[in-house]
């Protein structure tokens, strides 16, 4: 069932872009069949497809397409043992975890057939006509939001289904009504496959334009490029490294046409231990932390990074704890090569770093491209004073930064870069301070949470995954929930249309009976 | 009154920048007093204004909001008659333009007034916990919208009020509790500050931080390069040509913290004559064409540049009568010397053009500066032959462009760039034609039009002036119409905390009495 081809559309394909192998990062096997890499043909072919899926894709009654994204959900769930167990080997992370992300991927794509079949996403508004207005008539105005045109899907590395094939992304776009085009992710091309087809029967299942879909793996960062300079591109997503992200938007900008791309690079995720929760439990918070950095190697976006605490001895019990159980915890086997030797090198860096100080580092293992978890410290103007301290590294690595008192905290605070996510732990006593803390966390960040941990994102209506660059390239969106299909939506107003030419949306009698919003004011359909 | 300052926050400047003058354009002549131009000192000292008063200014109650942006529109009406006589030498435009110009800005600021106090815009979003959910409980997540920061708001040369210092992008700025600098528009720069000073008492009379609004009057390319690569600026609002855009965009993009850019820039708004229509009415249709591309002196972004009918006896009737007409239009002074050349030098390309042909021009004057209407002529194949051909020419110039039959109207729409309007002439017979082009014009513009002409574009809810690029630089928004509030705002999710730690928006007890989004469904507060 896994042939190593490239999908564009119904047809299977031999990639023209070369050949590259799949590896059991746990021995560094490769695991069959060999796969073909997409080439520039494959590129161009996916998208000439895509566009000519657009026109009826984008057009489908929300009953149309939700009923394909059901479809697409209920083939992942069907194949979810095969996944799974492909999965595994691929990427070196436990069935639990798997069997989870499958659920997550299902239930998002089952999230959006709702928001599609509600319609309140369409924003649909009308201005009725005022004819006798004075001094001047007002014309018949209906808006509402189309598709955007096929977007470019990156499979990140570590989701190989929430956040892949068909993961949140590709689940939001289809939403809009947006072609997809993928470039899957090389970490876990079998995973990919399995997936593309499932999504590829769900097409041909519910009848739509083969365009609608197309599935292009490969290793090379040309191939990537390619997919975003098509001119038949209109938007990207994308998760993975600031680097990767950059070098996106690079190309997206460059283009005769420019596009938006929405690229979620690197956060560090900010925890800020106040001082009376510090004091009563900072065991209990030392043990939740370290659950939270060293989950799955630590290879979430949303990893705890970067403690922020006031010096003393509460801090220096809540240090000796974390570091006895992150010196306590076991090495775990990383999604690629290529990352792990990007772990090494980041921890590396802070290890010989002068203002730098090992707190503990997790077991040694005796197996290939194992994380051990690392625990740093530094106090705040060492902090401020080396950008390099507040990067990222990917996986179970985290700083905390020791400060003087709470001005300093806020001076901490006021030079952070963009995050996903920012922490309070927080009591009743913690209150004054945490009041003058939340807006300018939320200033910084897409998310602020109080006593709980930032992995472990909700696929809902109120989640927001995504926050000011770099955390993301744009803040004003987010990747994960409901919200996600506004990325690939954009207005059009209809000036004083006959109402058999309206979207159905905006006819007069309301055939689909959604929410409008008519003179400013919204009733439901 | 007019003084030629800089205004810094509550202080009068004399711009550190050079000194330039206000130019009557119907004689050429400078109007008193000099201006100082805005220089490197004064923007940094504006930005960090701006910065320092960003959390309080986007912290204000809705109803504190509210009364700000209508105290800016008492003040602006209560200055009516010095703005339009101000306005009048300053850029030429009669009386009862100016006049309208001044309601609509009014109109827009309590537009936005009353979409602020309604608080729709806030997007308020509750997914409550659900302590019992199985496999793993959700904790309460709760969603908002928050202002963006700092935004740098560049003044248009074709709306000295309405899309300049207090026009729709500041008012959008401010509705989304975001402070705003102005670059003041060199062609108008006594109407600026009389604008400028009146916006000032409102910052003063309602309490807010200085730094909610300051204003940089400047002839340089320099001065709105400074502002825009200026850290604390989170966004930015342009309405100019597309050099001017496309400048500021990649200054924007070249940032350590790239920022969006909403420049509205260049459109040709298509006018599709379809057949029945052009059978019945051409004479009638001639004479509102050249009624709208006269229209002061065509200077509008909305104007339009391209007719596009099949070839025959009724488009042969149609040429005639709108060259007919055409040729009475009297010249009309345009606003700046520099866009009076452009004009020029746009339709000199045209009439030298080998594939063009002139079908009429307007009277000659003898003022200076003064655009004479132009209307060409060419075939579809050309059209589609040389992009130059699909270029803007700022003022009342205009192509029509035969084509053999409705499939090449097809071609010469699939092949045009993104618009802000395109418009369809149709009658009851052009009913089947219409209903095959309206998505397809729909994925080329932001708004559709029957049987009207683009320019007069109403501030409402349903509006939409924007469109895929060129025409602006981010499709997904409008810089017209409540909705531009969206462009100036990002969501941020909180997680979990206490209810006295949450904006008050989100509160349990919903003090705001706005409508909120629970477990995906609004309800009315």
């Amino acid at each position: 069932m896994i042939t190593g081809s490239v999908l564009i559309g119904r047809q299977d394909r031999v990639g023209s872009g070369g050949v590259f192998d799949a590896v059991d990062p746990a021995t560094g096997e490769r695991i069959a069949p060999a796969f073909g890499a997409a080439g520039a043909a494959e590129v161009d072919e996916a998208c000439a497809l895509a566009e000519a899926a657009c026109a009826s894709f984008s057009a489908t009654t929300l009953e149309a397409r939700a009923a394909f994204l059901d479809a697409v959900a209920d083939r992942i769930a069907a194949r979810k043992d095969d996944l799974v167990a492909r999965a595994m080997r691929e990427s070196g992370l436990p069935r639990a975890r798997l069997e989870g992300e499958v659920g997550r991927t299902v239930g998002q794509l089952r999230l959006f057939a709702g928001v599609v079949r509600q319609g309140d996403w369409l924003d649909a508004t009308i201005d009725p006509a005022l004819p006798d207005r004075q001094p001047l008539p007002r014309v018949d105005l209906r808006r509402l939001h189309v598709a955007l045109g096929p977007v470019a899907v990156f499979g990140a590395s570590n989701f190989p289904l929430a956040f892949s094939v068909a993961g949140g992304d590709t689940a939001s776009a289809f939403a809009a009504g947006c072609p997809v085009v993928v470039k899957g992710h090389p970490a876990h091309p079998g995973t990919g496959e399995l997936v593309a087809r499932a999504v590829r029967e769900a097409v041909a299942a519910c009848g739509l334009h083969e365009g609608v879909f197309s599935y292009l793996p490969g290793p090379s960062i040309e191939l990537g490029g390619a997919l975003v300079a098509d001119p038949r591109i209109k938007a990207v997503g994308f998760t993975g490294s600031r680097g990767g992200g950059l070098a996106l938007l690079r190309i997206a900008s460059e283009r005769a046409e420019p596009i938006p791309v929405y690229a979620e690079m690197s956060s560090i995720n900010p925890v800020i231990l106040l001082p009376a929760a510090l004091e009563a439990r900072g065991d209990a918070i030392a043990t939740g932390f370290v659950q939270s950095l060293t989950m799955g190697a630590g290879q979430f976006c949303t990893n705890p990074g970067l403690l922020i605490g006031i010096d003393g001895p509460a801090l220096d019990r809540f240090a000796e704890a974390a570091g006895q159980a992150l010196s306590a915890s076991q090495p775990v086997t990383m999604l690629t090569p290529g990352i792990h030797a990007s772990f090494e090198k980041g921890v590396e860096a802070l290890e010989t770093h002068q203002a730098v100080k090992v707190v503990a580092r997790g077991c040694v293992g005796d197996g290939v491209n194992q994380a051990r978890g690392a625990l740093f410290e530094t106090d705040a103007a060492s902090f401020l004073a080396d950008p390099v301290l507040g990067h990222e590294v990917f996986g179970s690595s985290s700083v905390l930064v020791r400060c003087k008192d709470t001005a300093e905290i806020k001076k901490v605070i006021a030079g952070l870069e963009g995050q996903l996510t920012a922490t309070l732990m927080m009591d009743d006593a913690d209150h004054a301070l945490a009041a003058e803390l939340v807006m300018p966390l939320a200033a910084k960040a897409g998310r602020v949470l109080a006593n709980g941990w930032p992995t472990g994102v909700e696929v809902s209506h109120a989640m927001v995954h995504g926050g000011p660059y770099p955390a993301t390239s744009d803040g004003r969106t987010t990747s994960v929930g409901s919200l996600a299909i506004a990325r690939f939506l954009r207005p059009v107003c209809f000036q004083n249309l006959p109402d058999a030419l309206l979207p159905a949306a905006l006819r007069s009698d309301n055939p689909w009976q959604i929410a409008r919003r008519v003179d400013g004011v919204v009733a439901r359909g």
